[in-house]
């Protein structure tokens, strides 16, 4: 009791836990991704120092599920035969007991993203769904207000949406904005931290799901990975943005911020609440 | 007509306008683009203000052309189901009278190419068709004198092709070269900003092509989109060159100036000269 | 004779040679590879001096390795279709004696990696085959000991297997790790150059196999090519660490050094011995 109660009142440091244990153990963290990102993602995973791989082909998804800590679902650039392997590498990861985190990239923008990502949430049930304010809100009301995969609302106009998907399905879901939402059927976590270039960045949001996908498959809580997961994006995104011009040495930066981070950044920088 | 007279008379700030359209309405960018450069191009569409999209899959192309500004087509790594979806976009794009902008990579280095060029210039009838002085040479001749996706040609021995073209697809084509020649059906736009550490990038050229993607979003006259791009492209590629040391020092300078490009830059650096 | 002495008692002047081809010559490299790194080697082999085109469709692929110096096999992200057309392309640049490289990425991590891998060494018989000490092994072995794509074994681990290997395929196996291996029938190769950071970055070991493409293509002995390639990769890997706090900052020094490389960085810093 005393320890949980220390994490709550201490979050700094169950953040530098799990990036520790991030670091000691390297998890192999298996992404279903899309194009765009695949490489930046990697690099972040890296950085941080987890093990990622990159493998959709329905004949290999469920060997390579099966030997990851985590599997990372992601809709970015999808077409029917990658769902497929999504969904036979999620069965795969969730008969085994490992987290999977899905991020719904553009759901809303077309009826083919929000049904895909319903899919996905039937027949993988993830333990944490990833996205900004526009697709969380896409999945619950069924369509509308995305612009692309750029988020039209506010974190906080997703609220009710993410506490009810979250009850729905029994996850945890991560919205990133301004101010990041981590909800749970439950409990509501605030990370204040980020810099206005990451929206400027292609694919951070895709890395705060990979990220998400490392946190945990060293931590098996889904509330509190999802939560030191964009803690940490965000104080990355502080610490690279006071080394950078613009969004082109951002992401040089960002990755020597991962890298490079200690103890003392996350103690110094950490904005989270829990209501 | 005094208010087009000086636009011609002065470039530096129908750029301007341009740019700074961009940046206050985030014009969303359908790009069907190769693997490449996808996370390029879309880092470079949000460092000059533009929103890129990223979609290929027939299911959903449709629906994502229907809601964007502009369609960038770009046939880099194409395979035949692609080809199919950039048609199906391109329709849409078409009947709404958004703009499109096609990007023939690899046109004459092999047949496929070629043929795939020559089907999209057919069935969804660009209004710029933006490539190297070879890949253009190969649209008009029907191929030969590509050595992959480089160009072996300089973009002055593309002016007869780029001409032809123009008159035959009514269209606009902008040839990329140490001079960059935009040509329409009675004009001849050059562009001579630049700088020699470009070509040893990978996917400027379709860097390019996205950038042109975005102006043609804001601009509807397709010769001044294109030329406008171009413009910037060169601009930026010279400011960047100035704080690189390689090639790789390049890539991060070039999206931190087009994210930080300002007036005094283009008014400082601009080389266009019409014809 | 007595100059083929000189380059086994001067590899710097014989590496030194093959880069001034590459730069003079610009060869195009066809690479046919995984959706990762497909940016990140094209940028490599443009800041060498050489030419990529990456193209995979079935319908092209032989016609580009028609017109290539070389042709680079990958296996990152494979599927079916992509193997069919690597085994094309491999069939057209064999029989017209133009070297092939082969990366067989993650073989041992799933079975479909590891029986690709076994189908293209049987179906395009390649000069080269590159991988780190756990793909090696599988190759041999027939499986196991792989963690996703990153290697669980040194490379001296995986000498008896190259050795194997090479005997067998008559190949020449290149085998990166801390000491990176090139190994044919009688002879192995020792390259230490290189840096810690190095496997903290995505796709350099796929960056080594496109660089070994390019020094195939210039250089007609494949083991010469195979150890020059890991030499360069190994000293810019070395002056990139000089100039960089993390992954971030190494990989744009990466390219940098490649485009800067001089024949004094070469002789300064090669540690290369033949057994």
């Amino acid at each position: 009791m005393e320890e949980k109660a220390r994490h709550i009142i201490d979050p700094a440091a169950a953040i530098w836990k799990d990036i520790q244990c991030i670091r000691a153990t390297a998890p192999l963290v298996h992404n279903i991704t899309n194009y765009v990102v695949m490489n930046t993602t990697a690099n972040a995973l890296l950085a941080l120092g987890a093990s990622p791989v990159m493998a959709h082909a329905e004949e290999e998804v469920e060997e390579m599920a099966g030997i990851a800590r985590s599997l990372v679902l992601n809709i970015g650039t999808l077409s029917g035969a990658w769902i497929d392997a999504m969904v036979k590498a999620g069965r795969v990861a969730r008969a085994k007991g490992r987290p999977i985190v899905l991020d719904p990239v553009g759901a809303g923008a077309t009826r083919f993203r929000t049904e895909c990502a319903h899919r996905l949430l039937r027949e993988v049930a993830p333990a944490i769904v990833r996205g900004n304010a526009s697709e969380i809100r896409a999945l619950v009301s069924g369509g509308g207000g995305t612009k692309g995969v750029d988020s039209t609302h506010s974190s906080e106009e997703a609220l009710d949406a993410a506490q009810s998907l979250a009850k729905e399905q029994r996850c945890v879901v991560s919205v990133s904005g301004s101010t990041d939402l981590i909800v749970s059927d439950g409990a509501v976590i605030r990370v204040s931290n980020g810099h206005p270039l990451m929206p400027r960045v292609t694919g951070l949001g895709c890395t705060a799901t990979a990220l998400t996908g490392a946190f945990a498959a060293v931590n098996p809580d889904p509330l509190a990975a999802a939560a030191h997961a964009m803690a940490v994006m965000g104080i990355a995104g502080e610490i690279a943005a006071e080394h950078a011009r613009g969004p082109g040495g951002f992401q040089v930066a960002f990755l020597d911020a991962l890298f490079l981070l200690g103890e003392s950044d996350i103690r110094t920088r950490l904005k989270m609440e829990q209501a």
